[in-house]
């Protein structure tokens, strides 16, 4: 993969940290099912496991209707985040921008057309969407230790 | 593993949910050394990967300095993350907790002693401890498919 930006990030916990481009980081949620839904209720994070399926533009997930949906809904802005390790790299892709309970045929019926991986609510479901406002993808690397200030 | 309580979450997006005792999370915790960090900052929400070390009653890390760890530091309330796929179940753990970054002498060598898994930063870090006042397990099992709502 072509790299848009090598950059070394002062936050990261794990070592040299290169930049994804937008491009790269929606290939690599495609070729994923599983991450993470980050959600703000009053200043308190909240972190749900999702599956899901990207398209480019937004990711889509089902969910049961409960607490947590409507907190959701309450709430609209968010934060999807998936990764993962290979060998002695890994990456994190996360996406930021506002949950939609999607409540019009046409919605629905575009959300069935979409491919979900094979984990089914047992609950009635409702599709949400969260359409990307930003997107931010890093490449992990093993570095060597340095000291603690 | 025995199993504290049966119930399906009204949340869940994947199905019968299995709630874990704080044991079998701290367990499955301990066995982990990725997951994940979520922020609320200004009530939007922020999730970051990291490297940990579970010690049954708080989560430890290392991290650089730099803008999130000043953002982290000004937000103390936090929630951690971990999850695994397992053939045709996963789990997840979260915690909640206020973080605090080492900075005394005792605590950073009692932190020294802790074994973090070797993904390294590559900048002088400090590290950074989530005590435990809540942690949540659950297991997740594939289902049947039911309609949307």
């Amino acid at each position: 993969m072509p790299i848009r930006l090598n950059s070394i990030d002062e936050w990261s916990p794990q070592g040299p940290v290169t930049e994804l481009s937008d491009e790269q980081s929606w290939l690599l949620l495609d070729g994923s099912s599983f991450g993470r839904l980050g959600v703000s209720l009053d200043n308190q994070p909240e972190i749900f496991p999702v599956n899901y399926a990207a398209d480019g533009a937004s990711i889509l997930f089902r969910t049961a209707e409960g607490t947590k949906l409507r907190d959701l809904i309450a709430n609209q802005s968010v934060v999807f985040e998936a990764d993962a390790q290979t060998g002695d790299s890994a990456w994190s892709v996360t996406v930021k921008g506002t949950a939609r309970v999607l409540d019009t045929v046409e919605d629905i019926e575009a959300a069935d057309q979409q491919i979900l991986p094979d984990w089914h609510p047992t609950k009635p479901f409702v599709y949400v969407r969260i359409v990307s406002s930003q997107i931010s993808g890093r490449q992990y690397k093993r570095g060597p230790l340095a000291g603690h200030i």
